[in-house]
């Protein structure tokens, strides 16, 4: 194990719960100011960006959850705390400020562990940002996912809203949430491929825990692999594609997880993968 | 105002109709030979392909509404009036052809207006790729959109399709349209992205003028800046969109728009939005 | 006809069954080990690879189906034969059989031909791929596709799926599917855009046979560019793919089946194309 990777379970975030389950594999992260809807603050983008950068060398963590407190998923970048100071600020101070939140998407889409975003009730602006730059998203039916930024006389161009959002749910689509940004109803986001899937509220968090703890008992390095290949094939063409998958799988093939696999097979058990 | 902006609203085409909405926000352009089912000819893309590129300018018009005459949309180049002399051309002079339908898809995607196609009936060929380089599609239970180069003995590989297309409804999809040239019916186009939504025809033109209003009565210097990101980053890695916009929302940051949009919220009152 | 041209309908693999239909225009590959649910081993792998290469300078062949014999379609790699072999692999061997798979997926996009997969049954690991590396896919309602490459302690980075599979079916379906290997039913592939449509068991070749002979009546060079520009526009940015388009249908409009179908226009005949 590299030296300067270390355990993270025992995070204590300031601006939001930070929980462990299935015996430390699982790190559940849940925005917590319900009353507001859980909307982010300055310090809340930059210790979550932190957070998903630390990540990338934890020794425990093998699947993330985020989710929000009280019904709702987040209400995105407050008004007084947020959108007023922005109103005042020059030129390099809103580069600075795109820019973290641009670095927090780009610190989940580099962290190895798989995101599972739980989402229910407001899912909007930066919040909405959050459940797209996941890997899988499971949703309620009263969820409504809103790319606002354009209610609030903005583009709908933030933290890579138009380079993820047509992949997820194709182009044309994806154009008329972020010119109108209306919301998307939790149906259409299902039938659009938002959502992986829908569940009551009151199984929701189950779910997602269910879907975290069957990641975190697969090989999860070969699970950090397909998600970094997922991200540097964005815009590759399909032959540069194919020899990368072919260098990554060559490397998930000398892991003991691969041997594991294999022998569980002809012993005709279940394998039991340890992330090596 | 820069010096060579001016105001569109006095265009007089003569291969197309010409009517501005809205107190002259909204352009609306209407194929009009409805005898014909509304084909191109060689100087209807020309005139089109340059009123797109005169539209980067336009000091007036914000949002562009785009549809056919007479319950058709467009039967794409006419046969005898395209078709036939492309048999008896010589490769530098069907390669400027090629160019300049191309380059009506190109001046499309450039003018900083929100495009919204109003489709009812017919939609084929160049006819299907103007409603495909649209930004939102508007469609009726009987349109039908097909993509029909392979019927003349041509590649599905005109005006972009195969960039397009996948994008918009898969790449599976598109290549069965773009193989067979078969009609895609509005439920398929529909339940697969290419159509924002199905209206009945007497209910579709006021749906597309209500879009382009909503739109038109928006921030329209940051609708220009989500085309323009959505357009640059076809092809830019997940990181690269994310510097991108990083810039381009900072840009929009500085508008008055976004100061009006905070006031109106302070006062709890509706922003009124005047794209600068 | 260039001299390295030659037919391919005599072909006699030793892997795998080699059929023509349609007068020798549409190539049938049937994997055909139903016992073992045709799985693929070294030698099917190099096999297969080498016949898609040679179909580049194919005389005769215009289109091509993929199947499998015995109510499935493929199981993928074989357990004894791949999986148990690969465990005892040096890193340069391992690579050398990861980029054998990969230039299976690779020769199938570089061949002219559209490939149709007709899929019943298990539908498995590098049989999903090679379901996933074919132009059009019909499936009936019992077919079970899975990318379970996870399954194996593997990562779904696997003979380019992490490119492929979410431009098929969106980037979040395309996560689930890589991350958890679970099986994708019919109904969801139908839905989601990964069949094109499906059919009853009986009904599978018929609907596969009548696909691939409409591709072959038509104007099959044009197809073969068709395909090559989907491929080649994978990530280019649209003006860069208008353009290459541009070039490409300006070929297309010097064949002799342009003319024939102008022809057939003027004398209001169905045009009979020959593929020049």
């Amino acid at each position: 194990m590299a030296h300067h990777r270390r355990p993270m379970a025992d995070t204590r975030p300031r601006t939001f719960r930070w929980e462990t389950r299935d015996g430390g594999k699982v790190g559940v992260i849940t925005l917590d100011r319900p009353e507001r809807k859980n909307p982010l603050t300055f310090d809340s983008y930059a210790e979550l960006r932190d957070l998903f950068r630390a990540l990338v060398y934890a020794t425990d963590i093998k699947v993330l959850v985020v989710t929000g407190a009280g019904d709702n998923f987040c209400s995105g970048g407050d008004v007084h705390e947020i959108i007023g100071p922005l109103t005042r600020m020059t030129m390099p101070e809103l580069l600075d400020f795109t820019r973290m939140t641009g670095d927090l998407v780009k610190a989940m889409r580099a962290c190895p562990q798989p995101i599972v975003a739980a989402v229910d009730g407001v899912c909007a602006g930066a919040g909405a940002m959050i459940a797209l730059a996941s890997d899988m998203r499971l949703g309620t039916p009263r969820a409504r996912t809103a790319f606002l930024f354009t209610r609030v006389g903005l583009a709908g161009a933030d933290m890579g809203a138009c380079s993820l959002l047509p992949r997820m749910i194709g182009q044309g689509r994806a154009s008329e949430l972020l010119y109108t940004g209306r919301s998307m109803s939790a149906q259409e986001g299902e039938a659009w491929g938002f959502f992986n899937a829908l569940h009551e509220p009151g199984a929701l968090m189950p779910a997602a825990h269910a879907l975290a703890e069957q990641l975190a008992a697969g090989p999860t390095f070969a699970h950090g692999m397909t998600k970094k290949l997922l991200h540097q094939e964005w815009n590759m063409g399909v032959d540069e594609a194919i020899e990368a998958e072919a260098q990554a799988q060559a490397i998930c093939m000398q892991t003991r997880d691969f041997r594991r696999a294999y022998e569980a097979f002809v012993d005709k058990k279940q394998p039991r993968f340890e992330g090596d």
